[in-house]
C-alpha cells in the first residue's frame, strides 16, 4: 500500500514520516496490518533530509494536477496535515481559503473518483471551536472567530459528510496546541506556546506576546504522532456516525510552563513580556480545556505533565549550538 | 438601492419579492429606510407572473457570470434562498455541492469584491442540526447527517465569517419546515409536511411516508416572509458574534395536524400511511423543537397554532377547482 502524508516536510509530518517508516505496515480495508510500500510526501517547500522509505514530492497541495499525481488507487492512507496557520489565514483570507478549505475538498474529490474509499486523517484544530470559555464539552458547537477556525470546521463538516456517504474512511482529529515545536517561530498566532519553552531552552531570548495566566491546551509532538498512527489503525467504524474526535491534551498556564522550563534547567530571564493585543484576542478565543471521552474510549492518551513534554523536546529536537 | 432574492420563482422568493415591493423600502446602511428602486428574481427557471417592481432573470446561480451580472455596487440587500432541497442533495451530491455550497461562496465573494458590504440574508435549515434528538438548544452542535445539511452547516459558517471579517453584514436563518408550501409535492424530504394539509384541503389524496407521532417544526410562509423582512431592517451589530438564529416555530405532530386538517372541514380519508424507510430515515435526523431565545429577543416570532397555519394557505395559496 501507499501513503501520502501532506504538509510532509512541516515537523509532524516528518515526525510522523519517520514513525510509520519504522513500523512498516498500516491496517489495510479488512483490519489487517498491510507491509507500507511508499510514504509520499507533499509540500510546497523542500525537505532537508528525507526520511527512509520515503519520496518527496514539491508541489502545491491545491492544485488538481499534483492531488492526481500523489492520490491514486494503491493509495490506503492520505494524512492530511498541510494548512496555513492561523495568523497567515487571518491575515490572507484567499490563501487560508485555497490552502484549508479547497485543497481539503479537492483532496477528498480525488479519493472519492477512485472509488477506492481510502482512509483520511485529518489534523483539525481546537480553533474551530469559538469563544465558549474555558471547559469545552464534546457536545460544544463550533462558532469559531477566525478563518483558520472557520476553514477548519468547514473541512471537517466535509470531511464526515463525505465518509458518511461512504466516498472515504475519515477521521478528523481537533490537535491540541503542539508543544514544543522545534525549529524557528512561526507565524501561527500559538507560536509562542512553544517558544517560551524552546528559545531559553536553547540559549535564545524570546518576546511573549500574552499574559501570564493564558492556559493553553497542549500536547507532544510524538503524543499527535502516535494518535495519528493510532487513529489510521483504528476500526473506524467504531467511530459512529460523527468522525470528529477532540484529542486528549494538557491544559498548563504560561506561568507553569516557566516554572516547568526553570526546573530543567532553563533560564526564565530569556523571557520578556510585552502584550500583543491582536495575539491576545486570537487566543482568547480558544478554549482552555476540552473533555475528551470519545478519544480516550478509543485508546487515544496525551502526555503525563509538562516536564515530559519538555523532555520529549530534550530528546528530539533540541538545536544544541555547536561546540 | 437595489435588492436581490435568489431562488426568486420559488414560493417563498415570490412571497418575499411581492411582499418588499408592497413595503417599498428596506433599512440602508445608515439604518434608515430607503426606497427599493428595483427587485431581482434570480432563478433557474422562468416565473409564471412577476410581482410589481421586480425584474426577472433566469440563469444559474453557481455561474459567476451571472451572479456579476445580478449583484452591482447598487446591491444594497441580498436575499439567498435558491437551494438544491433535502431529498434532491441527498440523491445528487454534486448538484447539492455546486448550489448549496458553491453558489453560496460565489455570492459572498461578488459582495467582498465590490467592497460595498451589501446585507446578505441566508436561508439555512434546521437540517444543519444532526440526530441530537427532541429539543435543540442555541448550543446545540452541528453534526449533520444529510449532504443538505452538511451544505447548510458549511455556508452558514462562511457566511459568519464573511460577516466577521466585514467583507459583508450577514444574518442566517435556520427556517424551520415551512407549512403550507403550496404548489406541488416535491424532492425535499419534508415534502409531506405540507401535502399532508395542503393535497386533502384540495380534495386530492396524499401517500404519508412516516409515522403519525413524527413531530414537524414548523412555520408558516407568511412568518418566514416576515423574518426576512425584519431581518434586513434588524441592525445586524445587534446579532453579536454568532450571525445564525434559529427562528421560531411550532412543533406539530403529524396526528395534530390531521385533526387540525378536519376541524377545517378537510377530508383525513385522503390520507394514506405507507412507510418509506429511507425518508423516515432522514426526518429522523430533524429536530423536533428548537429554544429559540435569541430570535424571540430580536423581535421574530411565529404562528399562534396549526390553525392559524392552516388559515393562512386559505387565504393565501389554496388552488380550488374550476367551478
Amino acid at each position: 500500500m501507499k501513503v501520502l502524508i501532506t504538509g510532509g516536510a512541516g515537523f509532524l509530518g516528518n515526525k510522523l514520516a519517520i514513525a510509520l517508516s519504522e513500523k512498516g505496515s498500516c491496517a489495510d480495508a479488512s483490519g489487517r496490518q498491510a507491509a507500507i510500500d511508499e510514504i509520499l510526501l507533499l509540500d510546497h517547500v523542500e525537505l532537508r533530509i528525507l526520511p527512509a522509505g520515503c519520496r518527496a514530492v514539491v508541489g502545491d497541495v491545491a492544485d488538481p494536477a499534483v492531488i492526481e499525481r500523489v492520490i491514486d488507487a494503491d493509495t490506503a492512507v492520505v494524512f492530511h496535515l498541510a494548512a496555513v496557520v492561523s495568523g497567515e489565514a487571518e491575515e490572507n483570507f484567499d490563501l487560508g481559503m485555497r490552502v484549508n478549505l479547497d485543497a481539503t475538498r479537492l483532496l477528498l474529490e480525488r479519493c472519492r473518483s477512485l472509488g477506492t474509499c481510502p482512509k483520511v486523517l485529518f489534523a483539525s484544530s481546537v480553533a474551530a471551536f469559538g469563544p465558549e470559555g474555558g471547559r469545552i464539552l464534546s457536545s460544544t458547537p463550533n462558532r469559531p472567530l477566525t478563518s483558520y477556525g472557520t476553514q477548519k470546521a468547514i473541512a471537517e463538516l466535509m470531511l464526515n459528510d463525505y465518509a458518511r456517504k461512504g466516498f472515504i474512511q475519515g477521521i478528523a482529529f481537533r490537535l491540541p496546541t503542539v508543544v514544543v515545536r522545534p525549529g524557528r517561530p512561526n507565524r501561527a498566532a500559538s507560536s509562542f506556546a512553544s517558544s517560551i519553552l524552546r528559545e531559553p531552552l536553547q540559549g535564545q531570548a524570546m518576546v511573549c506576546p500574552v499574559r501570564k495566566d493564558v492556559g493553553v491546551w497542549l500536547t507532544s509532538p510524538r503524543s499527535i504522532v502516535s494518535a495519528f498512527i493510532h487513529g489510521a489503525d483504528l476500526d473506524l467504524e467504531k467511530l459512529g456516525t460523527w468522525r470528529t474526535l477532540n484529542l486528549p491534551g494538557l491544559t498548563v498556564a504560561l506561568e507553569e510552563m516557566v516554572a516547568a522550563l526553570v526546573r530543567k534547567g532553563g533560564d526564565a530571564g530569556l523571557i520578556s513580556w510585552e502584550l500583543d493585543p491582536a495575539i491576545q484576542k486570537i487566543v482568547d478565543t480558544w478554549p482552555v480545556s476540552i473533555d475528551t471521552p470519545e478519544a480516550t474510549a478509543l485508546g487515544f492518551v496525551t502526555d503525563s505533565s509538562i516536564d515530559e513534554v519538555i523532555d520529549i523536546f530534550l530528546e528530539e529536537d533540541i538545536e544544541r549550538a555547536p561546540a
